[in-house]
């Protein structure tokens, strides 16, 4: 990916490696400290099948998990966590009103958080429940192309431009498109966040994950294909960006969180014999790989 | 087990191994090819015990995962997605109508699914939407010999025939037949399934699994006992079931699903010391037993 | 630990290691052989994050797993069961009803069950659930020390005794609280549980457990630091817990469980590098200690 160009807007701009004493750099190895020093909190309203993963993620990365479905639960545990991550996937009938109840109250809490738009386009509740986030919006999406780029359609985003980014088919949960495709609804997505939230980040997982601000974009290679063989890489990663944001701003939490992914994912393929033993690599990864690791990883920016 | 003779309806029929150039080792050793070449979707609405393990258990096979509960959800995925895999393991109370109006969907779009009777003859829940698929039935079930057995006496099967199958009592989970014991009630559903799906298949597991299309009865030896000391063997076996029948035949799909396993299964109590490692050398070795080796395995069968 | 004194009640009492020969020891490794000889089957009604930990443990620990969470689904599995085993994490809506109601027929029944409180204090429908179990108690509670104090506020038992133990503030899913501050509210919720269920017994898990059956106080050293580094050690405790007592008193099956759980955790430290490998080596420890080693536990004494 090195010395890349990439279309961005209607124009072609440089990507460049920042470089070694970038301040990003210095905020990634401060939040990657943080975590590990102070265990914050990082509350999820995630899907079924990963939930378990998420939350062992988030300890293996140095922080702490708690997971609930009940508004009353989610707002009482608000109080005390750092960031909460919602997820929408194996949605149950009460999450059409749970969820957009849910995120009216984070947003007049003033609590920031992380939304997963799983298998986004799939579903009339599902789309139903992320229509309904486009005025109550978290401070970080993050999601594979497909979904970036159905999100975007569905809060009308893609018509505030001139240039014509191509949507794409409901894809269920993995996507059919690459990363590249959804730089221009991810940088539409990031400013539509940062106008109700302040600051605030998209990422894009792929097998070059993008993350941008609104303003720049990043792009962090590395990784293992084994990451696509087991279920939950991309869930339990939006569930440790919650945890990095209860301790860092959100474009700093998304790189952090990318970054550790990438480093440990490297980590546990050179070691493991399968998707077995890629997990439980993986899990050990997150744990050791150190601060210095994390914020020397390869980070291209277009600016 | 090689050798044997089976009770078999009224009559004593020899079992035999088929020979090293069966089509069927062909068909099996061509599903496994296809699922690792094509990496097919197949669907699950599963249970929240195990529902991890069968998306991973999908993904070590080769083939990817998606899992929902809302029927919007499933039937919107069932367009792009090869087979639907429903395990009614830890109901919660609006399956009683989705999973009836399910199966109806599934019919009418002529999408195979198998059915996983988890712990049937519990609960008057379970037993109601198990009687209502009896008109709209899966392509494929696969159970023990005790929820084959309940299975066929809840849709009224056992009365078709002179013979006097054992019924059984309800077992919770486990298996208190051994899986002969389900031959009759095996062999009357897979024609039940026939009549209304076409070519159909009934498995059930054990420690040496049946298969029957409703005219021959497979036996496929092998396999470890500690398949039964993890949670969930054969829940991810009905997913990987899907999986393969997302590409092949029924009969095909449940004999590949079974073999897979039980090499994988012999692999793994070999480099194992206990449940946890065996989970992990079990989920490694169905990432790397070889479509020979699967297609090489013990299959008797009783004509 | 050893040598100690301990505050209990208004008196200081002296903490001393029970004998080689003391017949709590016989009846610890009896009940280690017995659910590894009889498989017993504990069913639970848990939460999604751990629930495949739960059945996991149980079944490493020699048991075996059923989860349900319908009322028709649990009162029918509790007559063919030894023990239920109930955990308030994730709550659904529909729990608020099913959840009372299942305490009071298991009341009326007569079967044992072991609670576990996680979160109490979080959520007003958690709270309203917990204060439903006042009247139909469980045969055992088990929790961290937050939520042990948290239960026994909202059964209105610190106003029962003298002495000023200290109230504790909602702490999520993590214990805010040590053990040791727990000692009354552990203390007076085992003698409510006993008023209506004969023998009962109350475990505070912590860096050092604390076990009471209203009357003695034992605390149980050892362990390990990574079981807070994965989800679910507290869950699965509760349901091996579970296990034990289909099969032993609540004494008994509460120190047995703990004593296993420190064992293979110090098992698991010794040979894994992470909480990936730890929990992996975990269950392999669950199933590989023996019986005179759970047995030989470090075990004190407050009388």
């Amino acid at each position: 990916m090195s010395n890349d160009s990439t279309r961005c807007g209607n124009a072609a701009y440089a990507t460049t490696q920042i470089s070694a004493d970038d301040p990003l750099r210095t905020r990634i190895a401060e939040a990657v400290r943080s975590v590990r020093n102070t265990t914050p909190l990082a509350q999820s309203f995630t899907n079924f099948v990963t939930i378990n993963l998420v939350a062992n993620a988030q300890l293996a990365s140095g922080g702490t998990a708690a997971m609930s479905f009940l508004p009353d639960d989610i707002v009482d545990t608000a109080q005390i966590a750092g960031a909460t991550y919602i997820n929408v996937g194996t949605l149950l009938p009460f999450y059409k009103d749970a969820l957009p109840d849910i995120a009216e109250r984070l947003a007049h809490l003033g609590k920031p958080w992380v939304l997963d738009p799983v298998a986004a386009g799939i579903g009339t509740t599902r789309t139903a429940i992320l229509q309904s986030f486009r005025d109550y919006p978290p401070t970080i999406v993050r999601g594979n192309a497909s979904e970036i780029i159905a999100l975007a359609d569905m809060w009308g985003l893609n018509d505030n431009v001139g240039d014509a980014y191509p949507s794409s088919r409901p894809a269920g949960v993995e996507s059919v498109d690459d990363v590249d495709s959804a730089t221009g609804a991810a940088l539409r997505l990031a400013r539509h966040l940062g106008r109700h939230t302040g600051k605030a980040a998209v990422a894009v997982s792929g097998e070059v994950d993008l993350v941008t601000d609104g303003e720049h974009v990043y792009r962090l290679p590395g990784g293992s294909a084994m990451m696509t063989k087991i279920t939950g890489a991309g869930c339990s990663l939006g569930g440790v960006t919650a945890t990095y944001l209860a301790v860092a701003d959100p474009l700093t939490a998304s790189i952090a969180a990318s970054s550790l992914f990438n480093r440990a994912g490297e980590i546990a393929e050179g070691s493991s014999h399968g998707p077995g033993s890629f997990q439980v690599e993986f899990l050990d990864a997150l744990w050791n790989v150190t601060d210095e690791q994390i914020a020397a990883s390869p980070i291209l920016v277009t600016r």
